[in-house]
């Protein structure tokens, strides 16, 4: 029962980062290897691979609408969420719970399609489904999926490990899933139609889970990270984590031209849609400038995009001009 | 996008059952040991030991209400479903991660309250709350606890495994959590109010862990389940992976005063409680008739309630008069 008691703030008072460090002091320390504030809790366990454990969940309107996401990407969404997720930790997703709350109006095919796409994306990573849950709602079309996965204890790289000196280099391009997103809310009479679909159509990730496994494996990353809720916030992440700062060179983040051309459609600087967009599902990677190289003799494309500096200087980014700004962590929070 | 197609029918016309198995056949079979359809899929790995995974969802409104359940409540009765069906392979639950989709008006001391609850119950099982995930939402509170065990694998028990001429028995009683749910939706002007009080308060179920376990160890267990969809339904489950069926002594159903004190207050047969009502987590077990005192000395309090037949038998309950009538899978169903 509620027993009365005065009103306490709503969640959104603390925001999202404060929420989770509120529920990381209740829930106090764990003797797990890594537990709450990674991207996947890791799990120690008998033999020579530690047991990784992540969940994600989709919510419609919050994450997704059905106009603009069809059920099959949803669920290829789903899944490559979070073996981008077990790609940070330089893992390999091996199994998937699926659970659903789904509204009882809700067509048959939906749920066909959705497994399609779960099923198109787990096969992509050698992901099996297992199990998972189904409940009916009233509310929103929810898809929480959690993935298990695996990873050589001696080739564990986490959010800590960043050396001061170190490169900060991405995987592929940032911003474009932003602008994809941000465009899809307008109505495009532009002629460049096909440009405009392409751009408004929901961009599916594909998780860097070769990549991750590849640079843990070669020990090449010190610490590492996926960029889910945008550049800035996740490189906010890594440092705290690491107890670094870092300078990023504004000139050096890799954008399509696609992506400079949604920003100016949008009015909006490319640059800010690389920072704060995020859904880009890269890595980004703290490595030694001097094993750039064996990254890329691997077939890692990464791209250096700032250095590890002392804690103490913070995070800030240098213009093309040499003039540098405090960079703050101004990606996706939820509350 | 959504492509133009012909509607399909709505998830209800094939009720819930008839959707998990057409999930589990998109789906297909798995490697693992036990895949879709049983409490928990059974993961092999190196060791003696199997993984065991399981998701349960709740959502507000349909699984609790916030005028009645308090969020401390909430966060116990999300782990404690969850280590029931960890109970039911005869497993430890181990490590849970805990997703959130929660309204941003929502208070920080439910947030606090609602890991309190977690909290509580995890302590009581040895759980570690090991990650999770946040997300905001227009709609409902969900609670979606994924529970991760282990179970020494000549240890395992499914819900196959029921042999011919078995007891069927369960531990505690049935339909209480029923009496009470539906209890709690009537303005109680009885003098009985204590009792009312007590029925109306959501009774927060404790996971039969021990119980799994020791009857897991002792290999007194051919086929075990827990009972959340309520008696009936739950029966039909284990008898179908079995391959067999039941005959169920309607005088033998265990149920407290209480409920049955409840159930003539609702003008409601006390047995229709005990076999539908659902939410009892309490385990049903397929046990040599000869095992029962074993069970016994182990401090495990098994109620017999009917014996297990040929499958062609199909599920029947035998009143106390003698007479016979089938036993339909009446339990819960989503959709």
């Amino acid at each position: 029962m509620n027993e009365p008691r005065p009103p306490t703030p709503p969640i959104t008072s603390l925001g999202e980062l404060g929420l989770i460090e509120r529920i990381a002091r209740i829930v106090g320390s764990t003797s797990v290897v890594v537990g709450i504030g990674d991207d996947a809790a890791v799990i120690d366990r008998p033999g020579d691979a530690y047991l990784l454990a992540t969940v994600d969940m989709l919510v419609e309107n919050v994450h997704f609408r059905t106009v603009s996401m069809g059920a099959g990407e949803l669920g290829q969404r789903a899944i490559e969420i979070n073996a981008s997720d077990i790609a940070a930790m330089g893992g390999a997703p091996d199994y998937a719970l699926i659970s659903l709350a789904l509204p009882p109006h809700l067509e048959v095919a939906f749920v066909d399609e959705l497994f399609e796409g779960l099923l198109t994306s787990s096969s992509r990573h050698g992901v099996q489904i297992v199990g998972g849950n189904l409940t009916r709602t009233a509310g929103p079309i929810t898809v929480d999926v959690t993935l298990l996965g695996s990873i050589t204890k001696s080739d564990l790289v986490t959010r800590r490990g960043a050396c001061i000196g170190d490169v900060l280099a991405v995987t592929g391009t940032l911003g474009e899933a932003a602008a994809a997103r941000i465009l899809g809310g307008l109505d495009s009479q532009s002629d460049e139609s096909e440009l405009a679909d392409r751009l408004t159509r929901p961009v599916v990730p594909h998780a860097r889970v070769a990549e991750g496994q590849a640079l843990a494996r070669a020990h090449l990353a010190h610490a590492m990270i996926d960029i889910s809720d945008g550049l800035s916030t996740d490189l906010w992440h890594l440092c705290e984590a690491s107890e670094v700062g870092v300078v990023v060179e504004e000139a050096a983040l890799p954008m399509t031209s696609r992506t400079r051309w949604a920003a100016s459609q949008l009015s909006r600087s490319a640059v800010e849609l690389a920072l704060s967009g995020g859904e880009d599902y890269e890595l980004l990677v703290a490595i030694a400038g001097a094993d750039l190289p064996k990254a890329r003799q691997l077939g890692i494309d990464l791209t250096p995009i700032g250095r590890v500096v002392p804690h103490s200087n913070g995070l800030s980014m240098r213009s093309a001009d040499g003039s540098e700004r405090e960079l703050r962590a101004l990606g996706w929070s939820h509350f």
